[in-house]
């Protein structure tokens, strides 16, 4: 193999894979770079067995080949070398079997591992295929990520639960994350071909590496569904993953239908009082009490060790008096994604779920569980 | 005890003296500021027992008093204040014997503990006292705190050695840091009054917290040196830090006077160049050869496990080829100090020591201790 690529071609390539590249691997070929070198172009494949991403870029190819190197140690040296160089990958199996990275008057040689050892992802041809704009597709992934399990004991919660819907006869594409504690859903008019496409629980380090390759450029995204995995198709870059193997839970019984107790509040100003409050929390349980009356919110953190902090705030509230409790932090992330200036919060009673509604955008909703205060 | 004080000025002090307090006390009452509050101002106290730190603000003191707070919360819930705000903290013995901090809707109650049991610091009345103005400070500072040793069984090595000396019939402040393997050394005129005070190790927290209080401002330090402290007196904010109690080592001895073998080259491009190669060492032996030869340097790496890096750049060097082995991370802290775009280093050969020269700066010296390699 032998190739020459210009540097800023070579470093995006390698940046976009080597991120699915663990630190620390006992498989020692998971710590490579997959480079297939042919035609005018030259792949590159990264995995953690789960998931593999896979990128191309132009280059001068010379002499075709594969060959994979460390990949942590490779992304490093580019990213090291001086803006527009060119940089020339050589391996050939003879004397001296490494891969050497030259550029300017710099040379690397890299120890190697044959291209046959690396493990390939096969291709799923079940399921369904469809495109989604960027913008939809962040939009989808930011409103609800948050809200993903990091308990494994729960594995089936570690994702975002990725599926279509129909209802009052409209096709949905909705994402949903839950913790048990908190719930997060966003869901937009379903792409054309997705209808009908199995319901899959994402993986966190995949939908943290989607959401990553979503931040370049802007247009639509090929995502093919399938029973066993989810491929995500940016163009050049291509993101494969194995998706949770479990049921995520039947959310909808979660989410408050008939709560009647209506606030709206200046999403800036609560998220801002929430945040200064639970400066007085105590670490684990970030618990604010929230006293809401008619005009008037009164949110208040007791910690015996570390002092007792109340805010008040102006809101639109007519209805009976109410005292809840939550994890401030929750409210936060919640407050995080609300797109207006106000958010609403449909409340029940201290011990029922609250949904909190974004009046900017009709298609997220937020169910929040209250502590004990 | 009670005033009122603009938000702003209450989060510089806090700022200025919050970051002594250490995040773990066994001494709860380290944990808090000492806040007094007398005319128009209202004073900062903070100390770890070996530094103390004291700014004044202006405030509108309506009930003198003094009173000791948790540092670090108070200073979170200020931070997060809006800009702008009228802060009231309030103490009184009384029925609730906490201190309230109120601005807007918010109020705080945080727990106190007796401004008697605050332990202050005393001031030493001997030695010698100057004014030094901040940019030179900062560059003493900065030209040399990175050598100074982490080794705490080298206690003494501990701290950038601050002392004067007479050369040629001048006077010079220098300070000098070294952990025996690189030592960094720099000097100015001696500021008037500084001749004959005593020489000091100056711990490396202390150093860092004068580092940190230089950048606000320009204009002039005063310095008070005494056998057993220092004090810097910024204007409103002061330092005062006991200095290590052990013998700076003779660091004379190991500067070489007669090394007559001199390399001159651009120091971007050596620091580049020892970055990229240095990618392929590992991670504790950071070992780099320099194979010097008439015109050319040339940097090498190998590593068994990683591979191997070479790379070429020209020098100005007339003398016989050398190969001298250098630890990358030395090299590449001394090169972030070169004023200059030329470096000069002094060798002697591949086991002696070697001095580095930034002839931009006469002031400042560096030794590097090679490496077998």
């Amino acid at each position: 193999m032998q190739l020459i690529i210009e540097r800023g071609a070579l470093l995006k390539a390698l940046g976009h894979v080597q991120n699915v590249v663990e630190r620390r691997n006992t498989i020692p070929i998971l710590s490579n770079v997959l480079l297939s070198a042919e035609g005018s172009q030259v792949s590159f494949s990264a995995t953690d067995l789960d998931m593999e991403i896979v990128d191309v870029a132009e280059a001068i190819v010379s002499i075709p080949g594969q060959i994979t190197a460390p990949a942590h140690t490779l992304y490093e040296i580019v990213r090291k070398l001086p803006e527009g160089a060119d940089v020339e990958l050589k391996f050939a199996s003879g004397e001296d079997p490494r891969l050497t990275v030259s550029a300017g008057r710099s040379r690397f040689a890299l120890p190697v591992l044959p291209a046959g050892d690396f493990p390939v992802m096969s291709g799923d041809h079940e399921g369904v295929t469809f495109q989604v704009l960027k913008e939809d597709l962040k939009r989808l992934i930011d409103k609800t990520r948050f809200a993903v399990s990091t308990e494994e004991t729960r594995y089936y919660l570690n994702g975002l639960y990725l599926h279509t819907l129909t209802e009052e006869g409209s096709g949905y594409l909705r994402a949903v994350a839950t913790d048990g504690h908190r719930l997060a859903l966003a869901e937009m008019p379903a792409p054309d071909g997705s209808m009908g496409g199995p319901g899959v629980i994402v993986p966190r380090k995949t939908i943290d590496q989607a959401r990553r390759l979503l931040d370049d450029g802007s247009g639509s995204v090929e995502v093919t569904v399938s029973p066993a995995k989810i491929r995500f198709n940016f163009g050049q870059a291509a993101l494969t993953s194995k998706i949770i193997d479990g049921s995520f839970p039947d959310y909808g019984r979660v989410i408050p239908k008939n709560n009647e107790k209506i606030m709206r509040v200046d999403s800036g100003v609560l998220s801002k009082a929430v945040d200064r409050v639970s400066t007085i929390s105590a670490e684990k349980s970030r618990s604010v009490k929230l006293a809401i009356e008619p005009g008037r919110l009164t949110l208040t953190v007791r910690n015996i060790e570390a002092g007792q902090a109340v805010e008040e705030a102006e809101i639109d509230y007519d209805n009976d008096a109410i005292e809840i409790g939550f994890n401030a932090r929750y409210i936060l992330d919640v407050m995080g994604q609300i797109t207006g200036d106000v958010v609403e919060l449909r409340l029940n009673d201290a011990s029922s779920p609250t949904l909190v509604i974004d009046p900017a955008d009709q298609g997220v909703q937020y169910v929040l569980m209250p502590l004990r205060v």
